[in-house]
């Protein structure tokens, strides 16, 4: 069997745990994200500790956002322009591997989160697969044969434009750069700011629940129309409305008017755009995935 | 010097070509897309007398579509549920194979196009790109790794949904399944629609084209935040309006606001979203780049 380290690097908490794949874990550590130093100190701490136990392979970060995935870049391996606090142009992979003498996988958490899914929640073998997580924040990870997509930077799908019918939802958007981006539109604290109770608060047959799925699903088609991904797979926290699921599920139907002829989506779109196979454990498995990534 | 077949199959015209490069044709040939039986036997005819004269290695097929590109298929190499009436459910690269004895590369035109551009005008070595056509329908590559992307299906990069403000563009849009859809919005027919002249009569300072731009920025931007690619190519019959790219570079800008920090975005957007550096030849090159992916 071997040994991972696995990073999910989260802006509100980091959980660092040594595994071999989702069903084997072998030991977990959760604590703040507080500052930089303090933070990636504690990581370090807790897998040296778990190298004198494990002989670990390599370790995987699946980390909050902007990073640097750019290998020719001095400043691979960085989380760069976040807007956390303190946490501008930090890096990560080269602390880690300089301490822990590993080679540290590096993507996205939304990356990782696709990854892991892709990897552990497809009995079917699909090839493409496109990860929203629509939560306090709203992100986007793509895997296409395998891999994670990165690009020129990586992907940002919260921040596409949607179209928003202003007279049944006139709220003006969350996201301190687009206003009413999809993020803007979607995101946990957008619900809050609109109706003054966290999402979780919202009765399940509030008609806000019809507006919102809406949103999810104007991205669901531009992902159909931009990639024609062969699953899409909806997380976070705003995600566990199940109720959304089957209102995106029609409102995709209807903005595609049949015009992508495919059984996936015109027979079977409850098995096409669904909640993730692993729960709430895609961001930690992402971990994993990366780590075995570098061996792959 | 290796040999190919290169077919460019539109909806108004096929090219047959013989060439080894987007440098090296050696005869061609173009005829009306009339029934399928008829053109199809008009390709095989030419072809088999190139071969009396070349060793062709390969025919690559740049196709209007949609077209089945899943290998798993009943009907893969057929043009499926195209509007185009005759051709619903043509079999293509079957023919090809059975009448030439050759392997058969095949692709929407949009693919083709991207990998044309992704092979010979990409002297930064970009490693994915999106070429987008805006002509007589719109129309999106996407190439990643340089294997064009096919998921589902095939990417539709033309029928995602843009915002349109009705105070400034009152029209309804021209696509039969989705109006006001991005296609709808931005096709030549959308504007010879419009304003009673084609696109290409309408004044260069005539003020549509700035909200024409708009459009397409929002695809950029929607291509930017999915998937990220490295380099963004305009081509089409609506493109050989120049004017057009300035307009769009301001408002891609605009509308991402700063949020993606890359300076190909901040300092080089008129190297980042550009003509395709083939011209109007990419379509054809990209039959000769999908005979040559056959033996990559």
């Amino acid at each position: 069997m071997e040994y991972y380290g696995a990073i999910e690097a989260g802006g509100t908490k980091f959980v660092c745990s040594v595994a071999a794949d989702p069903d084997h874990y072998f030991s977990e550590i959760r604590f703040p994200t507080t500052t930089p130093q303090e933070t990636l100190a504690k990581a370090v701490l807790f897998f040296k500790e778990q190298q004198q136990k494990y002989n670990l392979s390599a370790i995987g970060v699946s980390c909050f956002g902007p990073i640097d995935l750019d290998k020719r870049s001095p400043t691979y391996g960085y989380i760069t322009t976040t807007p956390k606090a303190g946490w501008e142009f930090t890096e990560v992979t080269g602390l880690l591997e300089r301490e822990l003498g590993l080679p540290v996988g590096f993507d996205t958490d939304v990356n990782g989160a696709a990854l892991a899914e892709y990897k552990w929640g497809n009995p079917t073998k699909v090839d493409s697969l496109v990860y929203y997580t629509i939560g306090t924040g709203v992100g986007a990870g793509v895997v296409i044969h395998g891999q994670p997509v990165h690009g020129l930077v990586h992907p940002e799908g919260g921040h596409i434009l949607v179209r928003q019918d202003k007279e049944i939802d006139p709220y003006s958007g969350f996201c301190s750069y687009h206003g009413n981006c999809l993020e803007g539109l979607c995101c946990g604290p957008s619900i809050k700011e609109r109706f003054g109770v966290p999402a979780q608060d919202l009765p399940s047959d509030h008609p806000f629940w019809e507006i919102l799925a809406g949103y999810i699903a104007q991205a669901c088609v531009t992902q159909i129309c931009q990639i024609s991904p062969e699953k899409i797979v909806l997380g976070g926290g705003v995600m566990e409305q199940k109720q959304l699921f089957p209102m995106i599920h029609k409102k995709v139907l209807l903005m595609l008017n049949n015009y992508v002829k495919h059984p996936m989506i015109l027979e079977h779109i409850d098995q096409y755009i669904t909640p993730p196979v692993l729960g709430n454990r895609s961001g930690a498995c992402g971990a994993i995935a990366l780590a075995q990534l570098l061996q792959a």
